[in-house]
């Protein structure tokens, strides 16, 4: 009686529209899991079962990967009401056979094996992409990845530029910068020079994107070719605190290569780093809602030429996405962004994009993932979500037919990222 | 299956009570739209238009209406899953007999004639009044505005004060002051005998609000009469900084004349101007969610005799709204502002309104039409939501009776409203 | 057609779980109402009828307790539609044989006398213990609090330390500290003898937490022993100001006492006091959004070994408290405070928790009641928005079966509490 045939028959035809994932950790050159180690050891299961009283002994690199997934397995009742758990459940379901719907550490050394055995496949990677219907997915890369060795077709490089931003200071990231572009940083021009190489090697290898992550203290401001001199040199004099506008400065370098090479620039916003010391790897960071895109507005006023696709971490800063994505041309909504990304969040936040958002203008969703089995569980989350709006807010009342229901989410999980990103 | 009775039989129930609609842009000397223009050249439509793709060009005043409806329609397929479309498409069906659910630019001449030759109707007004069930509109007046020239008892003057508390340091607005009241603007005593001036005129012409609409980083303080003084001699110096304490002063001096003239003080909070610069006309504003209702507190204090109807720009405001308003006698939530005007926000925060707020201190919905035609439309979506929501958290649960909640939808459309202004 | 079977079955299975409630502001001496102006002096009902009309003469205490609730009840009809109005008809219709849904002034005399009445039975506290399934419930403390008297198994003792961290500025609060512990105010090592001994005693005495309530301007930082004996001199010469420091001083000795006696450290967040300066008792304090858990980082970084129930009072700063607690081991999600609860806001902040929390770190909801009669209707509010998430989110996809989802439930009602508070 309360099954909503609608929203089930919608859900199908989504699944049948091939994905193109705007944002993901994949590494090409080993884009899935060899062992349910490497499913497990993501962070979002590091940091949960840690979170609920694991302690991270079994994180060293000296235990061996089937005991670090025992540890973890056995922790799994404490957090078996997660969404994050059911992603995982869906991949044992659907990639490794796994009949249950609740995973301990009894099933620990079965699915270990199966997963060993399923997963040393020559053709896991197809098949994995296949059940995914994934046509595309774009990585995050370093600066210095030389992005040679896979199909940069199927794996679209995004120049991933927090290092630039951020970290110029440290001497190691200079010479990483040196080693990349060959280009010695000397004077404060050379900074420009190099952003340029890297700009002209990624987009020679097909890379469609530039991508920073924005802790909230962060605000773009253009700085002026005498102060980024006069700041570079009191860095280069060792004055740490000229990072305070360096970072700025970099960042503006980078919004203007965008606008040369005809990237776009995605932003994510609002994270802090390193918030609970002693957390797991990549499970540390957190966020401070009191963000607004206001501080983007000169930004946004200062390359009308480049898209912004913006990633936001709380629901009040969805708002004023929305709102935002509704009047600047050159934003666009971008995913459900990492503590944004469980059920109660998407669904409130994706019902306000497609309701006050040109359909044209979102970019509905990404995977975020490091390994591709991650893919189908987080787009089905997605989907089905997208469906009882879509089922709810747009047929029903007959704003669309089903068939223009899913033209439209055929633009949010494909055409808008192809237009958008050109691929 | 999944239709709901109940919600519809209420919402037809709210159809049948007359609204007062106490907040718009109408101009009574033409209240209606002429032609197709007049309604898409609204700015909901030009700013969703042009942030979708379309460059200003059809919008400037050597265009043809005809051609510049013809060049947002062509924009309407990138937009159509917008709410804001929803309410174009329903002033299609209801006032133009309009058939289908899409408008694009092939439906551009048929509708442009259609639009002209039926509201050239000498009796047009009174059509759109009655089909939406339309009682009392109020109307955002200029302070010199002279009133004369309409019927004040449907179309309620309201003093919007926005030039006075921001923009008094513009020898312009200053010249129009003096030229409303007669009052040279000498010695600071003269700013509030012309303020004075101008409540006598509106009070005298029917007027019953005052209203203003408020930037994040304006709070209301007290000023004294003496640093009144002292910072309108700095302006008259020509010493513009002294407008930061002036707006306060000004801000204030308006919150005493409302006591005295007995006149509600609507607020409408959160909006930052010309935040994107090349926008449209009055499509350039956008908000900061960073804002608490904590910083009228002193306002809110100091003059328990004037009701604040309040208007906010997020969700998160919302929810101190609410509180504020089961808190403070005086503090009463007035509608569902501009970018929260949509279904996802006017649902959460309207429900949470419903549930913890006295149900005499709610004035539930205004149109903020600039035509009449928009009232309808708007009023539905309203009304579906409401609808809806005293079905699932009032009549189902057993707290009201149908009869019960209606009578609770008629105070929320219309018998505040009239309490509350004294309409 | 509309009845949901599913959510009704598992609303059944919650209300068979006896509630450990781990905050309230029972007085053990007189836990239940001995008459109907108990039950609507509590300052839900004060605040809503003065803010809906009602002066503050019917308040004082000159006036007759019936009278009182006459004039409170004349004003129910302005707010009927509250949820805190529907909490006093439940409880009129459990406990005092009340048979309409709607209470006016027309049933004062007959509720009174019934009231009346039925609390005078000597057997009424064990009634309501038994028809609200509750086993035991929590304590707020005054830190000289004695502590005889009553069942502390049953009723926790809690100690709350408002007093201790904002007011030891005042001479009474010092004096009070005196005279409960024995311990001169001297030097400022005396400060922490006094807490100390408050510890000391409160755990003798069967106390399973420490509690506190923060204004939003308040963050926690460690304060050497230097600082504190320095701010401690200049507050004992008379130098207000130390304050500010001084209440960081303490709270932080308040967290080192947590860890050494092995208390959990509740903290509400977010709190100003007296922003409605008129406003009657308790009615007065509301709260500014514009907070962030980013400012306790500090503290939950320097107390592992202390676990910290969190609570807050807005659905942006919950969905910072569903990633802290996800992220940081000692932070785990406490109740739906104040402000934030009523059913719009409950379902949504319960369904993050519910879906990105590990379960074993939520304690669902507590009562906050001053009435132990507050406890029935208040958490069958909670039970009826929980089962329905559960059949929603958790057993219709198929993540728990009914069993598990009561299983849930049964640790957010009951043996969370036990476990953390270690009752």
């Amino acid at each position: 009686m309360w099954e909503d045939r609608l929203a089930r028959d919608l859900e199908t035809a989504l699944q049948a529209i091939p994905i193109i994932d705007p944002h993901s950790h994949i590494d090409p050159r080993r884009p899935t899991a060899r062992h349910l180690d490497d499913i497990l050891g993501y962070h979002y299961y590091t940091e949960l079962a840690h979170s609920a009283g694991m302690d991270k002994a079994p994180l060293g690199p000296e235990i061996e990967p089937r005991e670090r997934v025992r540890a973890i397995l056995a922790h799994l009742d404490r957090l078996d009401n997660t969404t994050q758990n059911s992603w995982f459940v869906e991949i044992a379901r659907t990639f490794l056979g796994f009949q249950g719907n609740r995973i301990t550490a009894k099933d620990c050394d079965s699915l270990y094996d199966a997963a060993e055995r399923l997963m040393a496949q020559p053709d896991w990677e197809d098949q994995v992409l296949r059940k995914s219907n994934l046509e595309k997915v774009f990585l995050t890369n370093d600066f210095d990845d030389p992005l040679d060795g896979f199909d940069t077709s199927r794996y679209v490089p995004c120049l991933r530029t927090d290092d630039l931003v951020f970290h110029l200071d440290k001497p190691e990231v200079r010479q990483r910068l040196t080693k990349a572009t060959g280009i010695e940083l000397g004077g404060p021009e050379s900074v420009g020079q190099a952003i340029t190489w890297l700009f002209q090697h990624f987009t020679n290898k097909g890379a469609k994107a530039c991508a920073v992550s924005l802790p909230p203290y962060f605000w773009p401001e253009k700085l002026s070719s005498e102060d980024f001199s006069l700041h570079w040199t009191d860095l280069m004099n060792g004055r740490k605190e000229a990072m305070y506008f360096l970072t700025k400065g970099v960042f503006w370098l980078l919004a203007e290569h965008c606008r040369t090479f005809k990237l776009p620039f995605n932003i994510m916003t609002g994270v802090n780093r390193r918030v609970y010391r002693n957390g797991v790897y990549q499970g540390q960071d957190l966020f401070d809602q009191r963000t607004s895109l206001i501080e983007f507005a000169q930004l946004f006023n200062a390359f009308p030429e480049v898209t912004f696709p913006i990633s936001v971490l709380s629901s009040g800063q969805n708002q004023e996405l929305v709102s935002y994505s509704w009047i600047f041309p050159n934003v666009v909504t971008n995913g459900h962004w990492w503590y944004s990304n469980i059920p109660a969040y998407i669904e409130a936040d994706c019902r306000a994009r497609l309701q006050a958002v040109p359909k044209t203008k979102q970019i509905g969703y990404y995977s975020d993932a490091y390994k591709l089995e991650f893919v189908l569980p987080k787009y089905n989350m997605y989907r089905r979500i997208l469906a009882r709006i879509l089922a709810d807010d747009f047929v029903r009342p007959g704003i669309y037919t089903e068939e223009q229901a899913v033209e439209f989410a055929r633009l949010l999980l494909r055409d808008n990222a192809r237009r958008i990103f050109g691929v």
